[in-house]
């Protein structure tokens, strides 16, 4: 239909190539209208509302790629519309995951994607870009458990090396034994201080958890603190929460972490690259290959690209690989990612305990070595 | 440790034998610390902190159950720390799943579970318990796309039949086509007409959609309009929103849809049974074996026990099979999960097209013709 505008949703799906064409239909009714088609004599829904197989690919594996145009008026756009529409109840069949997403310009135009994006992370912490460019580093305060003034002197170290970014580990919440408030209060005075030694610019990004309004008391109470960049795992606190907070509090910076994505059944390249960048991620957290996690040097190639590549007028969101990385794996990683990228190393760079300082300044310079030329 | 209140989660995992013992530690660790142990010299943080492995059992098909005591305290108590801390980031790994989780005293009483429970649902619309007591019926509005007063329509003809509970199909949120409020009125009407003229108790469940906020503001408005029942999809609104929800209104009756929950490698019934049940959920849809979906009888079993089985002083809440089901098989059903039980069908009644009312009714005698003895 003409001046329809769509979502080009492709979904893998198990099938043998007789059932094919039925199980495509099925899903394009289940994405949208969910009944009987033959039951709807709306003729404004049957053209506008209910999905279209628009292509089926044999992927020869016993598999088929299958391209459904969605209604993009059928997404409200909301964040969780979006998500509900895109997967909702396909996501209960075991044989269909959600491979791709094409969205047209009213849905990047309605999310708007990345505040910050890359360039207002390197601004953040001083790391230049363009020639001269080097990647950012990023570090985690681990173990939970700690409280406030043992998290807030392992920040003071890692800052005296000069990372650019310290992020709370995503376990760390607004438990008993390390209040949000009384966390971040102490973890920024001795980040602050650090920075005043050394002259380095350390952001420090805590950890939001809980409901809209628990995040907002804890974005204020941040800023109060200097704070201008968080952490904030999308699946968790619902695509809904995420994107009010990015639209509220616009001047904050927001590292997405991947918690409860894996268990999607969605390509991570869109989930964990395009969907959170579409909801505003500056950066975004993934497993790199080679580490705790099984993701493929291919799946994590194309994260980074849906992170940062080519979106209509959206930012770039920068790639953080990380999940079990080391120093010996800095020069490789940046071969492979190149400079826009943030490296994650959390627990390698704790390993070090007494020598933390020297590890994460070490650290540093690796990376910095590597600046482009 | 003495005193330390954990919550027993159970894994599945993917493993050869001679690896287990080595995958069962990671994931604990994964799930609590997520740093290695020998970086960790906080005392407390060892003995309280850190996940423990209690169990490992050899399913004999190339997997293990491994049962991990974790923290409550690390989970706040919070939902989404919840959910991250039983399958934040091991959810990344296609080779684990979630199985169970034992929630010990204090996780129920820190949520509380279903405010109204299986009887307060009987209570909504009048259907008796105990001796005499029959299941209960739901179908839904659909197309989306429809407007409201097509909508209101279809519900004034749903109600008419006797339906106990219409609910918005789950695709139906705030769209420009057929705004909340709007169509919360239309709806209302129309049912309270019909309920009017049967002198049943026909109850209409609008399906919340977006953040904390409009969510709140939607249940304002339909409370306005009489309603005292909601439709609501944990996974995709975000646990703690749903929750919240439940505190903040603890007069409603809460109906939980599991789109996007089939998406996580989470046991079914530990998910749409026992943890939506926990945070406040009074019902829970979930797909029929023999549906439009493929979960096992067995599964369903499980589901509707998690739902509605004993868990320490939480309320039951009423399982919901539904996903294609059709008026041939209550019967069947109501031999299958017995009378606390709430049938959902939704386009197959809407098939019926100009014979709604009429399939309605006869649908709401078949299952009432069902009444215990």
């Amino acid at each position: 239909m003409r001046g329809v505008s769509r979502i080009a949703a492709t979904y893998r799906i198990r099938a043998d190539a007789r059932a094919i064409a039925e199980r495509a239909k099925a899903i394009a009714v289940e994405q949208s209208v969910e009944m009987p088609v033959q039951a709807i004599d709306d003729a404004r829904v049957l053209a506008e509302i209910v999905g279209r197989v628009e292509d089926i690919q044999d992927l020869g594996d016993g598999s088929f790629a299958v391209r459904v145009g969605l209604a993009v008026a059928t997404t409200g756009p909301e964040p969780g519309q979006l998500l509900n529409m895109l997967f909702g109840n396909s996501s209960i069949h075991d044989d269909v995951t959600l491979e791709d997403a094409a969205l047209p310009p009213e849905i990047l135009a309605a999310f708007g994607g990345p505040r910050q994006g890359i360039a207002g992370l390197r601004a953040r912490c001083g790391a230049p870009g363009g020639t001269g460019a080097r990647a950012m580093t990023c570090s985690a305060l681990k173990p939970q458990g700690l409280g406030p003034e043992a998290l807030a002197r392992l920040a003071g170290r890692l800052a005296e090396g000069g990372i650019d970014f310290i992020k709370d580990d995503h376990g760390l919440a607004d438990q008993a034994y390390s209040p949000f408030a009384e966390r971040v209060r102490a973890v920024t005075r001795e980040v602050a201080a650090a920075n005043r030694r050394t002259g380095a610019r350390t952001r420090y990004a805590p950890s939001l958890s809980g409901t809209l309004d628990q995040m907002r008391a804890q974005i204020r109470a941040a800023r109060a603190a200097g704070v201008d960049t968080l952490l904030i795992a999308p699946m968790i606190a619902g695509v809904a929460t995420f994107h009010a907070l990015v639209r509220e509090f616009p001047d904050m910076a927001y590292l997405a972490h991947p918690a409860l994505a894996g268990a999607s059944r969605i390509a991570p390249p869109l989930l964990i690259g395009t969907l959170f960048r579409l909801l505003g991620a500056d950066a975004t957290v993934f497993p790199n290959h080679g580490g705790r996690f099984g993701y493929s040097p291919a799946t994590c190639l194309k994260i980074a690209e849906a992170a940062r590549g080519a979106l209509g007028p959206l930012k770039p969101c920068a790639p953080v690989p990380a999940g079990g990385m080391t120093r010996d794996r800095v020069g490789e990683m940046l071969d492979f990612y190149g400079s826009d990228v943030v490296l994650l190393i959390g627990g390698g760079l704790l390993a070090a305990r007494d020598e933390l300082t020297q590890e994460a300044a070490a650290f540093q310079r690796e990376v910095a070595s590597f600046a482009r030329a």
